[in-house]
């Protein structure tokens, strides 16, 4: 019976997530995707082989209803080609209204049914909440969040967000030390056959491995880099 | 163009939630309401029904499978036969694995994909908290989710919950001085073709209306009550 429930979207963040609950709770720990109508459905599939990798329970469950369009469910989006940082000041074209506080609602739901449960954790990290990008990672949220689960639920789960102060390249060596299989993830916006390498997600992914210091194992499309290694 | 949405469950208090919204945005006010599961689906029917004669615009959701079994989507609870006073300590039979936090994320994503919206309103009140019944109903959870959701919402959304401190009766003043139309209203969980009268929501239900001093629309089956009036 899982100790620990995490919202698994197959990217680095939440991979880095899913093995320091493994560590935390003894590997007794359940990754949960949701689909909730984005472009890159892709990620669940990829969110699946990280949990069978790391011998965890996977479940998936359809939200696609309930979240309203906007951003990464829009399907008119038009993908902005730059990083985080130089992103417009106001709404990012990439935030999904309210999706975090709907798949922490969820996962919570789920969880609180498990006698044994006592932990959900999320992976938002501080380059997510740079400049208010996504305002549903920030410190500000989570604690608020934080509080509504544990209240709502009689004091029975609390959220952890062990990488909320951690920017990319900290998380990536984070995930790298705990063993996370990097190489079985996925990040891209776009959803296409290998990660396209421009969109805002890819570039943070890019630029984490670099600062990090650590083998990118992803092939990028559009690019000559190849740096892909085995681990 | 709605300013406001309303957690529109067809019972007393979300009447009374309704009401004073569409007073506080000039009726400019959209009701929602959730299939999450519940035995009593019917309260969606009596949610609608209630929009319609205020003259207000009416979504409905399904988000049945994502709330998890518990309390009221339990299909084998025995509906306990006594006020909310007398409920044992502990998770309340009728609590729903953090219902309202599901509720309120749902209705959040809705509302911040409509440019004009400002406002989420929810009827929690002062009974449903007492003794910790409901501690999705707690002033402690709806400031939490007030947190979260005017955060997460890039300060677009507030949440609005103009019950919180008020008991039953006054609820039940207050819709009533408002013009809720409580004849059209359902509260009963066991949603057979009378309002039971014994469930705790029944007796809350009746004991309101007898300590408002405000004539009791309901009939309730298996009781020689019947004091039915028209408003």
């Amino acid at each position: 019976m899982p100790k620990a429930y995490v919202l698994l979207s197959g990217g680095i963040d939440s991979t880095t997530c899913l093995v320091q609950a493994i560590k935390d709770f003894d590997g007794l720990v359940c990754g949960v995707s949701f689909n909730y109508g984005q472009r890159h459905t892709k990620e669940i599939y990829h969110a699946q082989q990280v949990a069978k990798a790391l011998d965890c329970a996977f479940i998936e469950k359809n939200i696609s209803r309930l979240i309203g369009k906007g951003g990464l469910t829009n399907d008119s989006l038009v993908m902005p080609q730059v990083s985080y940082d130089d992103l417009p000041e106001g709404v990012s074209p990439t935030y999904v209204p309210f999706r975090n506080g709907t798949l922490l609602s969820g996962i919570t739901s789920l969880a609180s049914t498990d006698p044994e449960a006592v932990a959900v954790y999320f992976g938002a990290h501080a380059d997510d909440a740079a400049n208010w990008a996504y305002p549903d990672c920030t410190p500000e949220f989570v604690g608020a969040m934080a509080n509504a689960i544990y209240v709502g639920t009689y004091h029975k789960i609390r959220l952890y967000t062990p990488l909320i102060f951690m920017n990319k390249a900290q998380v990536i060596v984070r995930g790298y030390d705990l063993g996370a299989p990097f190489k079985l993830t996925w990040s891209c916006y776009e959803g296409g056959e290998l990660h396209c390498g421009t969109c805002p997600t890819c570039r943070s992914r890019r630029e984490g491995f670099e600062l990090a210091g650590i083998p990118d194992p992803t092939k990028y499309a559009g690019t000559r880099r190849n740096s892909y290694e085995q681990r």
